[in-house]
């Protein structure tokens, strides 16, 4: 698939993961909200491959609001994710938490996450410029695009230039979905920046019957891709019931958003 | 054109505009931020109409935050909005501030709106459920689902059951854009209630370049319409100079929007 | 009680009800959310009067969320409010929604409340500038101070220079509280206008064990008045139950602001 | 001086910092934004101690919105605070990006500060959880208290219980202040937690003229403490130069709070 919109292509950053060309084809990421098991990890991913996903995510550190809240296997959850790797090709994304962790996290993760919490993690973000890993920069909570683009420029700042932006929702008054997914922001950081946007349904309205539709309205409005939780059995997940969605609604959801790029491309 | 998505048809509430079913057709409503003179309303309307709307709007009374800015022409509005009718054929979409001049704004308009500012008015909205037209229903600008249904259900309780609702943007921290405009309502209010629900790009982002983008994501959000606003010379208009588009890009939007409705109700 | 704070007494608009030079002594406004019985809103007005409330507030009008909610007594409770002042003497505040009933409230009412729902209802903002009674405008639940003035200004334009602005509460992503009462907009209000401010933290708070506390501070911002829902047995209210204070709980409020006002006038 | 409020003194924890037990004496921090130079830094000291402040503040690391902006003296800032502490006796508040920093911070420093940006990044918090030193908590910028308190169990969780919560506005549409100071958060906050709580007012408004009555409001509202930002010359400070203010300013502030603290002990 080649992303639709985007401008004149030379112009544009595009960041290489695996066969990847994030920027330019239009990439779809999915996988559970936290690694709990290897057989739950493995299984989803194959599922996810199957469907016609392109990278695999899923969290072995996690931030959590309480220290009481489950939070990851860790070292446990990145030897599982490259057993999944392994096992299915598919390239890994998880999130790195900690400046000290980078080189661990790197060589199990194809492409690291920056959580929202830690955007303005300068420390984080400054350690990220030497990494040799790109990193998918997730938008914080409260983060206008001035400040967001501010903290994708010290990762660009150290010399590090594969950096993917990724729209996960932001905090609003409304609370009949979990944040409010800004998706007018995809073409606004289009138009301020040559680094690929990606869009995170999933987290952006906590509700799994709103995937669907949001993810095809990110395409639309010029994502370069979606990062998409999917989890075998939601209802009994370890975190993010509400919004993780089964293998068999993420194959329809793949097929969808593909037909609607083709359309986008070739119109 | 037909909506794209929107569940089992016969659920879903149908809103007879004109020649137009809103919440089976997709209707492309636009036209002027406000009525400034009858040569640039009825030459909008003359252009809007080419490109392929299929409803005219423009404010007779203008709802402004200062009682020094431009009001609108009031009366002189509404001839203006009847001669372009006539000329064009479009129906018309007005905006009504007072209950006392429903009636009268009723002969000029087939579709009555209701601002943002207004969306509590319950006097407004008690006095139009009464009211021989259709209402277009916008969401305050910090309102929930929740209470957009409920100002909506005003006008239903008293028997007028003929409601289209209009996402037009809330308010954020976010500064690169007017508003936020929040497409995963569309979808939620949808599942929520049987009412046709358009989207309003130009007042959702306020930036002209974002127009298209975010229209073609409202389609695949599942928007039953748009609401768009055209000038013929956005930089010496009276109001929202930012967030008007010319004609031209009017028709290429028309365009675009209808290609992507097509395939979304074909595949 | 004179106002604490304000700057130099002769640049500030002083609105008088009844015997109250609002902006030059500081008042307290208290009574039920809404009149409900004339038994409930006698004995809340002689309570409250004990205490040392200055104006008796109580809704005959309603505006609720939902046409199911309780929508006040309307006529009769006007008929209430005149019978509770006629008793106690307390010059009353109550709220209208629908220009038409101007002249009407104004026969019951020694201040005209403008609700949040209705700040940019400009018809009846406009009616309010002719009226012969002062307007107690509450900020809208999202409203800038920018646009809160332009409100203000609707009335002023009009010939009726007797306004009160009143802080209640906006909108945030904080769900501990109703609302996040919005303190600094005291300060920030006079700094920009000649008018006096008065707090509202039974709405701004939406908790009765704030109530007490948030008024202090509201007092120690620079406000020209509290606003405060006062209830003979707030447990079966029929709005408003989580933040009506019972009459001795008002009576402690009373002696403390009271008390504060004198300490921040005498140093 | 005593904190004003905060219910039966035994439920509440009291954090030592010098000689002056926080959440029982009213505490003052005052400083700079940045430490600049040794002879500014030395002069502020020296003048916000002859005020009256307890405490001096001063930024060593500066986490800033884009990597071009002032990113402070980093060590050099840590040995100019050392000299102003021993200069003045007054300990020292700073803050912390990086966990592998707290060592050498906590010996030039008697109390560390996690900024807003950092109140969800767990790594650090939880390595504060084993640290010598108490903790100023910072309020995320859309932090809800369930959130902050959950940040704030993170070091509790380690072992360390020396943790002072701070308010210090939230992310809101209003544009007339840098943030909306959110003052009921304080008495919620003391009534979920033992915590003691201290109230920024120069971030919280960004703006010199609201920081005197906002301070009192903050007193009044019931918080055990202060932190202002004082500047020998803000119009040349290098950063946050809207809301410094100059050490005469602070003196009166000093004595305004002082009166205000005793009013309320003794009343």
């Amino acid at each position: 698939m080649r992303a639709p919109g985007g401008g004149p292509a030379p112009a544009r950053q595009v960041v290489n993961v695996g066969d990847h060309a994030i920027g330019r084809d239009f990439v779809i990421i999915a996988g559970p909200c936290a690694v709990e098991s290897e057989e739950q990890t493995v299984e989803t991913a194959r599922r996810v491959k199957e469907a016609g996903a392109h990278l695999l995510r899923g969290g072995a550190y996690k931030p959590r609001t309480s220290p009481l809240d489950f939070q990851g296997l860790g070292d446990e959850g990145l030897r599982i994710l490259r057993a999944a790797r392994e096992e299915t090709g598919l390239p890994v994304v998880t999130e790195v938490m900690d400046a000290r962790d980078i080189e661990k996290v790197s060589a199990s993760a194809d492409l690291l996450q920056v959580g929202s919490r830690n955007m303005q993690n300068y420390t984080l973000l400054k350690e990220l410029g030497r990494a040799e890993r790109p990193v998918l920069l997730k938008r914080g909570m409260s983060a206008t695009l001035e400040e967001w683009l501010g903290a994708a420029s010290y990762i660009l700042a150290g010399g590090n230039e594969r950096v993917i932006l990724c729209e996960r929702g932001i905090r609003t008054f409304e609370t009949c979905t979990r944040n409010t997914l800004d998706l007018s922001v995809v073409p606004a950081a289009k138009a301020a920046s040559p680094l690929p946007v990606i869009v995170d349904p999933s987290h952006g309205t906590g509700r799994a019957d709103l995937i669907l539709p949001m993810s095809l309205a990110a395409v639309a409005a010029g994502a370069d891709g979606l990062l998409v939780e999917v989890h075998p059995d939601p209802a009994h997940a370890k975190s993010d019931r509400q919004q993780q969605i089964k293998p068999e609604a993420f194959s329809d959801l793949v097929r969808a958003v593909g037909d609607l790029v083709l359309h986008l491309r070739t119109r």
